[in-house]
């Protein structure tokens, strides 16, 4: 069993993945990958992943865990929390630790092996962000989990073990600290102001322009103000709402349509890099929020984390995010 | 001048450093290095780098700048922040701005190019450590400078653009997150307790022993409760002590032999892997602190920093620290 482990002085936590590792010695090599040609997620090798909590696309008679499918959402093989058991929190001495117990899926984007999600088509895109919010509440129905991420890694320097498109899903006992941080933020700014700081970042940007890069008729994409790395892109509603799970399908649409070009500017532009991109919402337990205001964010994986980074929280950054939004603005959708 | 920006909802830093960049469409090789011959700290190079600030061997007559050191100080050529210049505190909009002024600076850890730190005699690795001190303790006159962070890149993947061995120290106008995170989390720790948490963390870490590693009069070394990377490690001083560059020689020279045992054992177990360590003390401007206390964070480069951990905070560490330790304990130091 998993465990999560709290640091005890930044509260920071950390999931101890024992059923990951292999043995310290072979710690060298953790991210093997299989040839291509034995490819889990591809059409026909269904039954080499465990079987599928959510699919679309598959024609009558739909058969479960048989071909023909378009989105197909599945547990991870190798899971970093486990679904099965309690939390039983408990202290040792003066350290915190509870079981690691939690969801963690896998969003396969297409059954085709060589398209990136950048490939396919709006609708595609659209049906992904429906499998993304139809998993959100299924899983919300369990009352041990507090928050959900969703989030993509593309590209082995961004931590992607196998090639075929595909998203995660973490369903976590408690709120992530990342996502906590930002809710606190937010309602700092709600309670001085009584405005959402989400809102009023999209009203600066439309109205400045420098860091904008897209936008259509329910979503803005930008180039934040203190991007972490180069080319960093936020993808967010322009009309307030806390909860990505809330959205009808015609809002995700667009932002179908806001995620895809996004994507395809920045491969295009950069040579189709290795990137990350994250879904920030409302924890699950929350009522709907005036000051919070779900989001996407991008992030090209085109620096690393070294020790200034890991020592500070600060990050060095060599693409001031107006250059990037007017590199990326030119760019074809 | 490279900018300080703040991101408006959750308070991080981020550096925008545009000398240091090339144009967006060059992202893709960030990291390109001078071929060894051209190695601008070797021993014989000291015109290939900024005139040095501090240095340590030299043998008489001493002309600065010349061959002959075993520790060199030097501005770094291609610096994050600019030493010369006003912090100019502005506001764009809802967003905060300063000019980027601090300080940059390599320390070259010996003048020899095949070495690495670990190589080196405890002797000269304590003169490493004093140059730090030293460093940190001619910096502090300057006002403008709210906190010292010393680290050390090793090996490409953990972000060094040179193989000769040396560490970094970047100046700061700010208080980094990381760090304040640290001193609010021991402060709370301190109010409810009256005691030290980082004492409280060694004298477990002594009584229970298993993520024990390695101990001398004066430092222990373990791996942490909750370690964000496999094998990472601390080193923190047994005597309770919130400032780095209070500390006398004598007990520089114990925490260069900590520092050098583990080193040591993590490249003979793990085969030379790159990594990060950062020295966490003390703000400059805090009187010395019953609630905090400093320590070196030893962090190999061996998993990916991806979609989870960017959108959560949170780190999946497939090694327990348990094992670590214990792997690293038996290991010669």
């Amino acid at each position: 069993m998993p465990e999560l482990r709290r640091d005890p002085i930044v509260g920071r936590w950390v999931i101890i993945a024992t059923e990951r590792a292999s043995r310290p010695s072979d710690f060298a090599h953790p991210m093997a990958r299989p040839p291509d040609g034995l490819c889990p997620f591809c059409a026909g090798q269904e039954d080499k992943t465990p079987r599928e909590v959510y699919v679309q696309g598959r024609p009558p008679p739909m058969v479960p865990n048989g071909p023909g499918w378009k989105v197909r959402v599945v547990p991870n093989r190798f899971p970093a929390l486990m679904i099965e058991g309690e939390l039983d929190r408990k202290a040792e001495g003066i350290y915190d630790v509870m079981n690691g117990i939690g969801a963690h899926e896998v969003v396969i984007e297409t059954a085709e092996h060589d398209r990136q999600l950048k490939d396919l088509g709006d609708h595609d895109v659209t049906e992904v962000l429906f499998a993304f919010k139809a998993r959100v509440l299924d899983l919300r129905h369990d009352h041990r989990f507090r928050y959900i991420l969703i989030f993509k890694n593309q590209g082995r320097e961004a931590g992607a073990s196998l090639v075929h498109a595909h998203s995660q899903l973490i369903a976590l006992p408690v709120i992530p600290r990342q996502v906590q941080d930002e809710i606190d933020g937010a309602r700092r700014h709600h309670e001085q102001r009584e405005r959402c700081i989400f809102c009023d970042i999209v009203a600066q940007e439309r109205k400045d322009r420098a860091r904008l890069v897209h936008e259509n008729e329910e979503f803005v994409v930008f180039a934040p103000w203190a991007p972490r790395s180069p080319f960093e892109t936020w993808i967010v509603p322009k009309r307030h709402e806390s909860n990505f799970e809330a959205e009808p399908r015609e809002r995700l649409a667009q932002c179908a349509q806001a995620l895809r070009s996004t994507l395809r500017r920045l491969s295009a532009g950069l040579g189709d890099p290795p990137f990350n991109f994250i879904l920030h919402s409302n924890p699950l337990r929350d009522a709907p929020s005036q000051s919070y205001h779900w989001h996407i964010e991008v992030m090209p994986a085109l620096t690393q984390v070294a020790g200034f980074e890991w020592g500070s929280g600060f990050h060095i950054n060599p693409v001031p995010p107006e250059e990037a939004a007017e590199f990326l603005r030119k760019l074809p959708a």
